[in-house]
């Protein structure tokens, strides 16, 4: 469920990018990566080997901003929502991923150089191909361009032999040495491995981190006094294994996931706190508008659960709290939009989908998915380990229910269908009591109906002899059923690599000969809270200085003490780049000044105030304009040279 | 640097590790597991496809506990120190892990049976062996006794050849088939994978977190304005494909690391806070101590490091801040100690390494390691990468030296050495100063000299004619030099595990008939700090316990409303089970009760203040015993039944 699907359906213009700065999407998405890879955000994973494509540590500032982010998820998900959260390895066996479908379907189409053996996803060749072609054959002829641009928006539907035959017509071959590619074929994304030593138990690095819930339902459940809803939450490291990863740090081949489970009675979705999200309104983009062509639009949430464009309240809910989790973190409101899945992306089990997308140099890249799985993977494993994972509703008293009974008649069913007897069987049985009904009344009526059997692949006829359906008189004491679930799942770096886009701008220096770097991180996510600088190096003011650090550590706040003798306007411009808030400057022994980063403005407090202005100011109590209010204003010259 | 010493070295006594109920090692651990696992701290992973041997989940009050041992973790070391964290990714391809040495040795010895293929590890048999013929063979001779105590004294030192002479020797035999056993092999413990979809290119799951950091010493260097002593941190999943896990939850395949990579220069060892810790007091067992059969005694760390037990300030701080966390997080301090390695427990590289060691009911449990490796790793990826991971000492002015020049004469090595003459050159190149001078005078007095080289794992003998040592004077402008790292390593999973069990007590029910379990968490650790009952089903009471839930909520203090029927008493046994502290009793709408967990002492507070007061004791601002004496006692007849 994690597509990348940029701008394939696009509404965001392809000009600015930045915050209104008017370069090229391309120049400054360098310019922030060159500031991110110089003050260390983020460091190419083992560098001095030369790397490896797909893999970046988090450096110190990267890494603290991470922290950040993972810890307000906590408190806005886990705490306020009062999830159950847990923690489960990524190795894992097979047969839990044979289970959730991953060792067979999570797979990208693969081609390889027939001469060098070099791979390539086969999607993007075509892709490059029909965009490179659009972009600089200008005597296309019209038909040709139309059929360039309906491939590029049916790419990701395109089957494995589609693709193949598209790329031979094309004549499309190896980019670096124009030989002739293979077949596309499926490459498994997960890394593989063994568990222990005898080689016999196949395992691999999870490529997501939602199993270990599903696994653990029953567990929890209980641990929840046998309760629905109730959500389970993980936050770990997911692994996919790409076959040639582009896009820098939105693709990469280790990541972390933070997954929420949402358990729910498929019967009420309604969530008791949609209230408070309710009027909310932001850009939401249903499947009607995009299959329109129009652009994503302002909604009410309210408006848009009570209209059914949002399948229900819960999943209503949770686009609410997303929305209000990513624009706190500092991501733009105007460059955050909602897209609803389409039909044909939907996995067939899923009621309903929505993703989190924000806009970037790269076009609009999905951050979070919030899907509505219906009951698909709690069955899988009931299936697969044959431990029941449903939940049960007491009635107070028993009730007397008309039960739908379906019975096949295995003898007629065999003659018809030999081989494929057991799963027309299965399908049958498995069938939802509308379908029973309905069925029920066309084999009344016409004596035969058409039947999908989704694991043939085929349609089959029913003839009125195959079986029964009967309604039956029981009394039930309780309900027992699979709950749903409802599923946000955030990529935590694409959230933290957008908020990077989002919060750099560049400003000139005081003297107007260079462009300096900021990033305006919000005080909750940024890296360091806050740098102390002595205004000139002497003994007293580092004291000083000294003492401030102490207390600012006290009350648990991140800060550096710069005390080289470099002018105070570069000191600043440093930590500018580093995003960090605040600045006390120490110009006397009796009281310093704070400079807020984005305003330059500056305030006198005291030395026995300033921890606690600063703590303040970053734990969100007050605001800049706050305690602007509450002391004097102090000005300077000098202060931004 | 992670071996298993359990008891090895012994020390502690057999019986009583449970804080002195009089139970059997054995029973007081399964009362704890079973508590752990029946409250969900712990789950076996993938328990519903009957679990996979060394992999467990922590489910919510486990994860929370470890959310709150590496928050600390951060704020004790990473924080309060300075140190530069890093984020890297736990697949690791194979140039960086044959650079470290994990390739070619991070290996068991295995031997398997050899009709089914069941695997072993060779220590444990013979091990087992060893100790069940001393514990039953009560006729054994003195001699047989004595053979069999050395041979557990020296497992660890054991080579394959040995191993393998000695389980031949004893018949042992396949434990559960009786089969014959395969001679011992070596089986590397990383999981290995395939990074991409060419196969060419292997790739491993860290084995530790410590080479994410090594690889990019020159960034961080550069990031700390290219100035010595500084830290990394890295808190990560680390990864050890056990040949067969025993010892429950201390010994896993997949775990949490948290490591730190001081940087020193190996010249000046000093630290500048070792005043800070140089009078804490403590259980410390030198080398010494242990191979005289003494046991671990108290020592002052200033003494210890004054004396040179401990090697150096900086390894000294560590031990110094390692003992000030454990304690913290609530391990008893009477059962913790530093055990100092052996000299042939050290890598040969290291210059000192001492474990903390927690006594659980399996023995004294390495849980922390604090070695100063010397410049081993930075060496070792300097050699494999080319690029150079060296520091900068720039003079003030240019200072004459006198250099030692250190030529050897290839044409005579190679015709006495043949093909070992570039080992021989090399590691004559590498001697430092003093074992050049050295073999200076002993060539000059000799005319030869035994000299060991390490790479051919062999002595030769080295003539005068063969290299000439000479003195140059230069003049330099700085030193250049591979700084030493002192690494503090922790195994966060086996500490809280040692937490787990040094926290649990029984105590009798009120009306003493049955056995309640306690977890005796300080609030910092503790999974949820605090629950909230109303004392009766009513509304007015849950509304008071809504509010005081919100107000919660808002200071960021996670808490737990339980508002069933059952019995107060009920209750508070269910929330010590959890090791809650505090619990809030709703028996008004104006005041409440708060009781403390281990003392069960009540105190009455009005309902606006209750938050304040639970964030006071839970943040460690106040003690209980400061509120106890601010505000009424409560007592009541009902409370703890």
């Amino acid at each position: 469920a994690e597509r990348e699907l940029i701008a394939a359906v696009s509404g965001g213009g392809e000009g600015d990018a930045n915050g209104g700065a008017g370069m090229s999407r391309e120049a400054f998405r360098q310019a922030v990566v060159n500031t991110l890879e110089r003050r260390l955000f983020y460091i190419p994973s083992f560098k001095i080997y030369r790397g490896v494509a797909g893999l970046y540590d988090y450096g110190p500032p990267g890494c603290a901003v991470k922290s950040n982010v993972l810890a307000f998820w906590r408190q806005h998900f886990v705490l306020e929502e009062d999830m159950l959260e847990v923690d489960c390895p990524s190795v894992t066996p097979e047969i839990v991923l044979k289970a959730s479908g991953h060792v067979d379907k999570f797979t990208d189409l693969m081609v390889k150089d027939e001469k060098t053996g070099t791979c390539y996803r086969a999607d993007h060749l075509l892709k490059d191909f029909c965009k490179e072609k659009l972009e600089k054959d200008l005597s296309l002829p019209v038909e040709k361009v139309t059929e360039l641009r309906h491939i590029l928006a049916v790419l990701d539907d395109l089957s494995s032999e589609e693709l193949g035959a598209k790329i031979k017509e094309y004549g499309i071959t190896a980019p670096d040495t124009k030989n002739l590619l293979s077949d596309p074929y499926p490459f498994n994304l997960m890394f593989q491995t063994s568990i222990g030593p005898s080689g016999l138990s196949p395992g691999y690095m999870r490529p997501e981190t939602a199993q270990g819930i599903f696994v653990n339902f029953k567990d929890l459940y209980y641990y929840n006094g046998n309760k629905l809803p109730f959500a389970a939450a993980q936050i770990g490291q997911a692994f996919r294994n790409e076959i040639s990863p582009r896009q820098g740090l939105l693709r990469v081949r280790e990541f972390t996931l933070a997954e929420i489970e949402h358990f729910v009675d498929s019967e009420d979705k309604s969530h008791p706190k949609f209230g408070v999200v309710s009027n909310l309104e932001f850009l939401m983009f249903p499947r009607e508008k995009q299959t329109s062509g129009e652009k994503a639009t302002k909604l009410r949430l309210g408006e848009a659960v009570d209209k059914g464009i949002v399948n229900n309240q819960t999943l209503g809910y949770f686009i609410g709290r997303v929305y209000l989790f990513l624009t706190h973190l500092g991501i733009d409101k105007d460059r955050l939009r909602f897209r609803q899945h389409l039909a044909n992306e939907m996995a067939h089990y899923a009621c309903d989908c929505w993703d989190a997308e924000i806009e970037s140099s790269y076009g609009w890249i999905e951050c979070v998915g919030i899907a509505d799985r219906s009951a698909y993977d709690l069955h899988a494993h009931t299936e697969k380990s044959g431990v029941s994972l449903v939940a049960h509703e007491k009635f107070p008293e028993p009730r007397e229910v008309e039960k739908l009974v379906i019975a096949p008649v295995k003898k007629e069913i065999g003659l018809t269908f030999k081989g494929n007897q057991k799963k027309v069987v299965e399908a049958l049985e498995a069938m939802s009591e509308n379908e029973a009904i309905e069925m029920k009344s066309a084999l009344e009526s016409k004596g035969e109906v058409e039947f999908q059997v989704c694991t043939l692949g085929q349609n089959v006829t029913i003839k009125s002899n195959m079986l029964s359906i009967s309604k039956e008189k029981k009394k039930e004491h309780q309900r027992v059923f699979t709950p749903s679930v409802i599923e946000p799942s955030f990529g935590i770096g694409r959230i933290i690599y957008c908020l990077f886009e989002h919060s750099f701008y560049m400003r000139p220096s005081k003297a107007g000969d260079e462009q300096l770097n900021v990033f305006s991180f919000p005080p909750l996510v940024a890296p360091i809270k806050c740098t102390v600088f002595p205004l000139v190096q002497n003994q007293q003011y580092e004291e000083v200085a000294q003492q401030i650090s102490k207390a600012l550590k006290t009350s648990g706040i991140s800060h550096k003490i710069d005390i080289t003798g470099t002018s105070i306007g570069k000191r600043y411009a440093r930590t500018d780049e580093l995003g960090v808030p605040f600045a006390v400057t120490v110009d006397s022994t009796t009281s310093v000044t704070i400079r807020e980063r984005d305003s330059k403005d500056q305030i006198r407090v005291s030395v026995e105030e300033v921890a606690s202005v600063v703590k303040e100011v970053t734990d969100g109590q007050s605001t800049w304009a706050d305690v602007q209010w509450r002391y004097p204003a102090h000005s300077s010259f000098s202060a931004d040279e």
